[in-house]
């Protein structure tokens, strides 16, 4: 069985791009002419809303496939809209699997013994059901919060060793608050998340893969180049998921810092600037907006691979 | 409107009783026999996931309702089965309302921006819809998790002031490597858990109710006495979810210490102590597990009641 790490490196090298696609798709999102002949077309209110989602979703899967890697849907815009917004989420991950891409769940789910037992079951693990197991949702990775420490995170390490997958601990995040209680300063000077990136590592020793990579990656924000260039050499084993980038303020350069020296090791998020691309193509019609996220995803993958060259951390 | 704290410490006064039933129906908690009769009389799987977690909850809440105030799912427990999980979840907030019981849903969430107010409008609040807000989950209160700072928590105050609802932050935990992170010491001599809940009573100046409460709500273990008693002077604003009471080694003494001298202020979790009570009554048929259940409840309410007398905090 390939590790989530390994099935990773695969996809970016077969997308050439190391780039997630957030879907939150809230319906606001969606091109007003379209949600408008949706509702007519549905008159059921849960209906329209699970099928809105996912027509929205599969038209942005279909459109990037091939020069995206991996999806990650923010599981709050799903619970937003109640069972069917939870369909809907169902379906996306299907149809993500369907289409190669690897799926990393955004639920920063954290919980102690059994109960992050249950959650790690939920996502990336099998339920026992009384005669056999079965794995509801099936993701590829979840990012989680370790605010519990090691109890709250060894459940969901146990399911991804067992399964292939893989999981994002949130050490230090992109918003402008991230400062309240991440950056405390300690007794011996280092930080709230450095200890969390430092324990990371210390916790990733045990679960090394043929690649040097553990299943326990990090979630480093873009917005704070300079924590996340330390960051980036205390997690030695840890593959980072960097949110951030374009709308929040963090550049390509600032993500390249995140890169190790062989260009691996990195994975940058884009969620309203690639699935809200349409806005700033006003020349396509509302029914292509997913053209306009292909177009935006090749810009970025441009962006981000000559970051990557200029840093010397991409083959020619 | 009335605020969430006015309308649990109604609650309180009603059953006379400050205890959350946790609510977390994994299907082997269920009795072996009624899960088997279940198990023929639904041949379709996730029809049988459903109505037997519904069915288990159903009993619980009709058996209890009267000397319990409020219900905690654990969202986590729902998740792990699913869509058929969820709908369970749906189902047993509607029962647990409907038996004019509270629900503090237990998902411990927690992001930033217009994610965290996803998840508010959830589990809290109402979501857009094209032609109206629709309230979904519509819990009474949400635990939450303070990693992110403000950004993260702003918004759960916001749909919590709106709706009348309140959210529980974590603050010390009653897992053994909460200390991991939650007690490193800072250089002012102070633990991270001090701050967090330092920062809980500051945020909460701007949102006092009549009775000086705010709908700032914390989370901390039964298991740390020490500790929690130093919390209950610092979250003066704050009404103290305690988990941690029997089985994790909390003594209703241990939750005592959480309460304020006038008897409000925390309210004391259990959660397979309650629903798993049929284990110690054997006298009981298996379809009379709710009444163990009943019998454990007012066990439990006794305990609590002496420990409160015992510390003065309980008028006669």
């Amino acid at each position: 069985m390939l590790s989530f790490s390994e099935r990773l490196t695969e996809a970016i090298q077969r997308t050439k791009n190391p780039t997630v696609l957030g879907l939150d798709p809230k319906l606001e999102y969606i091109p007003k002419k379209l949600l408008q002949q949706w509702q007519i077309e549905f008159s059921d209110r849960d209906q329209f809303i699970e099928e809105s989602l996912v027509r929205f979703n599969s038209s942005l899967i279909e459109s990037v496939h091939d020069i995206i890697p991996a999806v990650k849907p923010q599981i709050a815009y799903y619970e937003m809209y109640g069972l069917p917004g939870l369909k809907a989420l169902e379906r996306t991950i299907g149809l993500a699997k369907e289409n190669n891409m690897l799926v990393i769940l955004d639920g920063k789910r954290n919980d102690i013994g059994s109960t992050a037992s249950a959650y790690a079951a939920a996502w990336l693990g099998k339920t026992d059901l009384p005669e056999r197991q079965y794995a509801f949702w099936d993701a590829d990775a979840l990012t989680v919060n370790a605010y519990l420490g090691i109890d709250g995170i060894k459940p969901f390490i146990d399911a991804a060793q067992e399964h292939g997958k893989g999981l994002f601990v949130l050490v230090r995040t992109s918003n402008p608050s991230a400062a309240d209680f991440q950056d405390l300063e300690l007794t011996d000077g280092r930080r709230v998340y450095e200890v969390v990136a430092e324990t990371i590592t210390k916790w990733s020793k045990d679960y090394l893969g043929h690649d040097g990579y553990s299943p326990l990656g990090a979630v480093v924000g873009a917005t704070w180049p300079e924590q996340a260039e330390k960051m980036r050499h205390v997690l030695e084993h840890s593959w980072i998921l960097v949110p951030g980038y374009g709308a929040q303020g963090g550049t390509a350069d600032d993500c390249a810092k995140q890169f190790k020296k062989d260009g691996t090791g990195a994975i940058v998020n884009a969620s309203r600037s690639l699935i809200c691309a349409y806005n700033k193509h006003s020349d396509l019609p509302a029914e292509e907006f997913a053209e306009a996220t292909r177009r935006e995803a090749l810009r970025m993958r441009d962006d981000l691979n000559n970051a990557l060259k200029e840093r010397n951390l991409l083959d020619a």
